[in-house]
């Protein structure tokens, strides 16, 4: 092996141990796993982590290392993605201070239960000068990365997003706003309301044992993953054999439980899907959020609220988890679970109305990085913008700006990354209904097709190729959201 | 502030945040919060943690820091404790080979679950060169750190009980074995059974209840601490605000979960009494192995096998969690718990043959550090020992041998600390009756004037004051484990 790469290799192992540490720390934190009152000494401990990985990713051995291997040619593929990434850490860290980057760190973990607190008590007054200050770190970081021709909002969506640019969601969401606003409008007017067995009371206990039922049928891999609850559903992973999800039951909503599961189990699929000669690497993990997204979405809504995954299904999972559902028969069912009117939580939003949610969080967004609103003001724009696209108010902040915890852990051009996976979902799916039967197989319980089509053409290869890469090697074009207004417009 | 000590203060930070991190994929892991084909990848992350932790220790810049402070007049009494504990780690790990660090923690992660398959599947034999690997590092990593004139045994022991000597060990031993033995010896031959209360099956959710409650009574901050279910009760820290402990429910021996919460929760008052002042340094924790198992010990024998305890909370308990004791006495109560005869594992053992368990762990170490035994011959050795001892034979390895963690887990040298703690918290328990009326507090169901004692008079040091400190500044003496004999020859 190159000698200089043997020593990038020790940096590589820190890193990612590092980083799982984090991992763990969030997760443990989210799940319950520590008291409510560890927060700020815990807090500083994650600071701490934090500003170790800083450091090594600005050490001046570290950094002579990726430069000399950036022009070694005995490398192997994998290994010269390895540097390629690290290369990009470097330029994206050693613009931030020392003491602002390990700051902001103890500021997130500090963050999340004062935002947790304010949604509970829907007060969004005690939650404001935590999200100034996130804000304004987050702006002071985009003017350290900004790079010349690039725009606000492309540097901070290229944390999430490489390669994307502000153009293209533009048109993406213009064409969104010109071909579905007529659609949502209609929508929002039906009076049929969604039907009872939709809100049927459903024990916890049952809907539990649904959870894992699905996960499983989904080929979640049970001696690699867990699940666990936690007040907002989630996807981590410290490595390709520790993959884990969460859900949260409510008793009157049983299919929140269940679609959250079969979107995170899509997330799961792609982190188990790593390839064991990358998992312990900076290039182990999903390639971007939108392309993560995309995976989620297309188990969540092209297969997991189309007929065909149902038919296979639903007569067990009625017998054994949802019994109220006896007599009612597939095709409601199937209106029931794809009932769509515009709503105010994005996680519980329907396939129309949901890329309006991220519309609306986007434009807030370019609005506190771009222009000088005040952060008090933020709650009056959010429900403008709720009335204009959506025709609806939220009552409360709790039903409103304080729903997503993104912002308060610093995810600021996030949102985004998931109207762009649910187009290129739409995209893949396309595609991947030319290359197999997907109806058929689902009809015939055949799962682990479905599961090893996305991990051949996509979940193995984690960060070696970028959204468009594996874009463009399946289905032989970039980024469309052609498909997915398509798809809206022919399913509403 | 003193200059060179800011410097200091930046390693003290990364040590905790590593410790920390360390310490949460342990409970991660023996909580199952972690899938179990997770154990190989995880290993590799936490033996780069601590191979990074070994790096910060033999850091030149440290130790050069270390120097330099060691003769500073400008420090705090604090600040002063916690370069003497470093100054301490830099010269035990100064002596073993970075690789062979790192390995040795490599293995113990993967040695758990080894251990855990063999104990559950009674196989000896699988875990047999797994346990020979971990004794060789032992004994490798004394030869490297070995002082003049101590002997084998002591270097193992250091690292839990700093400043015991093998002949206060002997002394201690040789005393239980000439007073106790014919007391076990009597006890074995009782014909009398076990109460059947003591065994009538209590379903889990009111052990559960009944754990929260004796915990909540005893003053376990649920605000700075948590409970949870593993294979093995234990306690574990992060730091003061970040307190947890396990148990582990049995049906059919509802006593077990019951004692071993008071047993943990007298660990996790001891951490949770840590001064804020120190919290998050390396002396912000409980200052030995064996002072922290006297807290334990003092409140699950001194105090909860006790009368007066129980008559303040009996009729409560009854009421709401074991019904089924209605009808029996308090007296006949306190024999129930008090039912002393030999058994075959440790931690089910009652007060009077529990030290003849560590003693049998003790001469076993002392035979394989020393001696060079085949560890296939160990179960056997192990076998006789208790027939000599307690005149028993476990019938299978899962119920001798194989039953604690602690070898596998590289603690050798560990058990004794056990016996030391429970002497301690005899001398300790008999001090402060004269300094409190305790059973005057417990009948009024003032648990708090016991844990603010305990606190003033050891918690809140951690480990600015040694074992021997301690007693000597609370009862005047030194280490005296007279006490504990005569309070063993007085109980039974």
């Amino acid at each position: 092996m190159n000698k200089t790469y043997e020593k990038l290799e020790e940096y590589v192992q820190k890193l990612h141990a590092l980083d799982a540490a984090s991992v763990l720390f969030s997760w443990d934190m989210e799940t319950y796993g520590s008291p409510k009152g560890a927060v700020a000494n815990t807090a500083e401990d994650v600071g701490t982590l934090s500003s170790m990985t800083y450091d090594i990713i600005n050490s001046p051995d570290l950094k002579s290392i990726v430069n000399e291997l950036k022009g070694a040619v005995d490398l192997t593929e994998e290994q010269q993605c390895i540097v390629r990434e690290i290369a990009k850490d470097i330029e994206r860290m050693e613009k931030i201070p020392p003491k602002e980057y390990r700051d902001f760190s103890v500021l997130l973990a500090k963050a999340h239960p004062v935002w947790e607190n304010a949604k509970k008590n829907n007060d969004y007054k005690s939650y404001a000068p935590v999200l100034k200050e996130i804000i304004d770190y987050t702006k002071r970081f985009i003017s350290y990365r900004q790079k010349p021709g690039e725009s606000v909002y492309e540097t901070a969506l290229d944390e999430y997003e490489p390669g994307f640019k502000e153009k293209d969601l533009e048109e993406f969401f213009s064409k969104l706003k010109k071909n579905l606003v007529p659609v949502v409008e209609k929508y929002g007017k039906r009076t049929d309301p969604e039907p009872d067995f939709m809100t049927t009371p459903v024990n916890i206990e049952s809907q539990r044992a649904l959870t894992y039922y699905i996960a499983d049928y989904m080929g979640f891999d049970f001696n690699r993953g867990v699940i666990a609850e936690a007040e907002h559903p989630f996807t981590t992973n410290l490595h390709n054999h520790d993959v884990r999800i969460t859900t949260h039951y409510y008793e009157d909503h049983w299919s929140f439980a269940l679609f959250s599961t079969i979107h995170e189990g899509g997330h799961a699929l792609y982190e188990l899907g790593i390839d064991d000669s990358i998992t312990m690497t900076n290039i182990g993990t999903g390639t971007s959020l939108g392309t993560h997204e995309s995976q989620s979405r297309l188990y969540e809504n092209n297969i997991g609220r189309g007929k065909a995954f149902w038919e296979a299904i639903y007569s067990e999972v009625c017998d054994r988890f949802l019994p109220h559902l006896k007599g009612v028969s597939l095709d409601d069912f199937y209106k029931g679970i794809n009932y769509a009117k515009p709503t105010l939580i994005r996680t519980e939003a329907d396939e129309l109305t949901y890329p309006f949610h991220i519309m609306i969080r986007y434009e807030i967004e370019k609005l506190f990085l771009t222009e000088n609103v005040d952060v008090m003001e933020l709650p009056k724009i959010w429900n403008e913008k709720y009335k204009e696209y959506l025709g609806i108010v939220p009552s409360d902040d709790t039903t409103g700006i304080l729903q997503d915890m993104h912002w308060c852990g610093g995810s600021i051009g996030y949102f985004p990354t998931y109207a762009i996976g649910t187009a290129v979902a739409a995209q893949i799916f396309h595609h991947m209904e030319k290359e197999i039967d997907i109806e058929g197989k689902l009809r015939a319980k055949d799962m682990n097709s479905i599961k090893e089509f996305l991990r051949e053409n996509i979940h193995r290869f984690g960060k070696m190729k970028n959204t468009n890469e594996i874009l463009m090697s399946m289905t032989g074009e970039g980024f469309n959201s052609d498909y997915y207004v398509n798809y809206l417009l022919n399913k509403f």
